[in-house]
Formats: structure tokens, sequence, C-alpha cells
């Protein structure tokens, strides 16, 4: 699953030496990769650090910096080549190849991220599921077998899956990280408006969706202030 | 719903004529609201640009950039007040009075996000359920009340709901989005990875979870090279 990096010139712990990327240039990085799926869509072959910054809403200067976190990009008098920066920024990302994802808890929101369409197309795929329900477990949902939350520290290193998105109730969330880090879950997107105490050697992301609704509240208003 | 502004300084229209903020900034001004939040939960009662912009992995410069597109925040030898900041970044995104929301489409998707814990805290409450589903509607779900989405036109100007979510599938996402907009919603946040077209006077906010995955998927091929 994790890239071989024979070439120490593109290996971002050399060029970030501390390893220490904020995570916002990290998720600045995701969003540089969707405006350049776009523009490769779109039929332009090259771009640049102003052109980028315009459709992310940063300076030409933020661009360049957030890049040389990761190594040295584009060529003088030409700017950046999209498709191999889409190459280089997924390689950074870890999704030049896809993941397996356990998805735990299959109860209304595991079953809603089980429908989502969003995932395969980034390098993503729910490759088993996981409940304590007995009326779920054997079955198959949407062409995902469920396994018993029990199962999981056999069928974690069996299926070699790293990753685990929490779909359980807030009040088993921890239980249920406990059980995945103990089957050798490397990463986990957690879902509950909480925070999860983890070992340092797993990662995890939460999701805020009140920033998404923010943001919407913003557009709203803004409209109503100019109309 | 709106906040009237009686003082021109401090309206974002006039800091920024154009009004034409960029998305990424105003996702910046959540993700600063949620740093002063923690800030003052921690006990700060001041901090400055380069402090902020620590927290959230841009510059000083960045963070002064954009605070200038909403307007003149600070103080010479003190920085910023921290519960100020919070209180005019609330205004400014329109969430200073809580927004009622309605949410479209009460399968999987739909009642996970009326059991989400974390829109109240930040001045979101789902304020009515629409469904199609004749043996869902009428019902009380998680103590909100599920209406026929075919008494959207009637229910949204009653209850001066102005925000909805979509949680229908896919293919219905469009024709629900339509009624929304002639029953008067003026933003919609669209969790269907697919184009939603809306007129002129709608605003939307599409949410990528892949995103999330990506980042979960860096943070683990960065620490699996360290170690």
């Amino acid at each position: 699953m994790i890239n071989t990096m024979n070439d120490p010139k593109k290996n971002p712990v050399d060029a970030n030496p501390t390893g220490s990327v904020p995570k916002v240039v990290v998720s600045r990085l995701s969003l540089y990769l969707r405006e350049l799926q776009h523009l490769v869509r779109d039929g332009h072959e090259t771009t640049n650090s102003k052109h980028l910054g315009q459709l992310l809403g940063v300076t030409a200067a933020q661009v360049r910096k957030d890049l040389a976190y990761f190594g040295q990009f584009g060529y003088p008098g030409i700017g950046y080549r999209c498709q191999e920066l889409i190459v280089e920024f997924k390689r950074i990302l870890g999704t030049s190849e896809p993941w397996g994802v356990a998805l735990l808890g299959m109860g209304n929101l595991g079953r809603a991220l089980l429908r989502y369409r969003g995932f395969a197309s980034q390098g993503f795929r729910i490759s088993a599921a996981f409940d304590v329900d007995e009326q779920l477990i054997g079955q198959t949902v949407e062409g995902i077998k469920v396994h018993s939350m029990a199962a999981l520290p056999i069928k974690v290193p069996q299926l070699q899956i790293k990753l685990a998105m929490i779909a359980v109730p807030a009040v088993a969330a921890q239980e249920v990280a406990d059980q995945a880090v103990e089957s050798g879950i490397k990463g986990l997107l957690n879902f509950a408006p909480m925070t999860i105490t983890l070992p340092d050697h797993v990662q995890s992301v939460g999701i805020d969706l009140a920033i998404e609704l923010e943001q919407l509240s913003f557009a709203v208003v803004t409209h109503g202030r100019k109309t």
C-alpha cells in the first residue's frame, strides 16, 4: 500500500526533515489535487502558482510555500505540468494505490457511507463492514459482507486493511476504536463530534459537518446583503 | 436571521466592494473561529496573526490578508481579543442567530444527520424533516416531525426555514432541490457527490468525503515513512 520511494529528492521526509507539515497545508494538497483533476478534465496541460492560487483563494507565494514542503515541482517558463503534479500529489497523499477501508458500524451512517459514490474515484474502496448486530452479521449489503465486530482481529490482517471509518454511536466509538487499533488499523476516520484517544502510532481525522453549514450560512447572508 | 449592520467599516461588502471573497478564505474563517473557540476554552484572552497562522499552518501575512476581506480587527500592542473576534466572525458567517434547517430525506443519511450532535453548538438546528415515504410521514423521529415532501411549500415559509440539507438518493437530488428552491430555501447543503443546478439566488455547498480519507491516507503513509 505504501509506495517505496527510491528517489531521495522526492521524499517528503527529506524535503521537510522535521516531518511536520501543517495539517492545513496537507488539506490544501487535496484541494490542489481536485483543481488539477478539473483542469485536466477541461483540457489544460499546464498551470502555474498564480492560477492554482486563484482557484483556491491563496497567493502564488502561498502555493509555492505549500509545495516546497513536499519537494521541487515545475519548470522555468512552463509552470507546472498538471498530469505530472496529479501523479506526484497522489504519491505524496498515499493514494497512488487504492486503499481498502473497513466500515465499523452498519447503522444509518454506515449504510449511507456504503452507498456514497465519491470514494472510489479517489482511490478508496470499502472492503469489509463490521457490526455487533447478530441480525446483520453474515448478510451482504451493497455487495459488502457484514462481519461480526469480534472478527476484526482476523479480518483486518487477512484483508490487509489499514484504514477504518467509525460509524458507531458516540458512546461506543472509543471501544470500537480500541478494537480497531488492536487489530492493526493505522488510520481512523471519525464522524462522531467527539475526540477519541489513540496511541501515537495511529492517525485519525475527524469530520466537522458544522463547518460546511457555516460556509452555507455565509453564502446565504452575503447574497442577502448584496441584493 | 440576517444581522442588520449599522457600522459601514465592519460591513464585509464595504470591506470588499466586489463581494468576491474566495471560498477558501471563508472556509479558513470557520477554522479561525474553531481555533478561537478552543483558545477561549483554554483560558486565552488574546492572540495574534502569527499564533493564529501557526494553528492553521498559514503565514501571519496570510492571516492578515484573510481578515482584511472582512474588516479591521486587532489592537496595536495587544493583537486580537479572542472573544471579540468570535463575535465578529459569527456575525460575518451569519451564525450569531441560530438557523433552522430543513432535512430533506429520512433515509440512512437523513437519520444519521438527525442524530449528529455537532450542529447545535455552532448555531444550527434541524427544525423539520421531509420524506416521500407514506410510512414515515407524520411520525416523530429524534423529536423531529416528518412531513410529506409535498408540504415543503407550506412548511418552509411557515417555519421561516432558509437552509436545507439534501439527503435523498442521487437520482432524486435535483428534483428535491428544485422543490426546495420553489418553497423559498436559500441555501442547500448537498451530500451527493454530484453537481446540482440551481438558480443564481440560491447558494449551495457540496461535501467531498474523499478529501477527509486523503488526509488520513497522508497521515498514515507519512507516519509509516518516518518509522
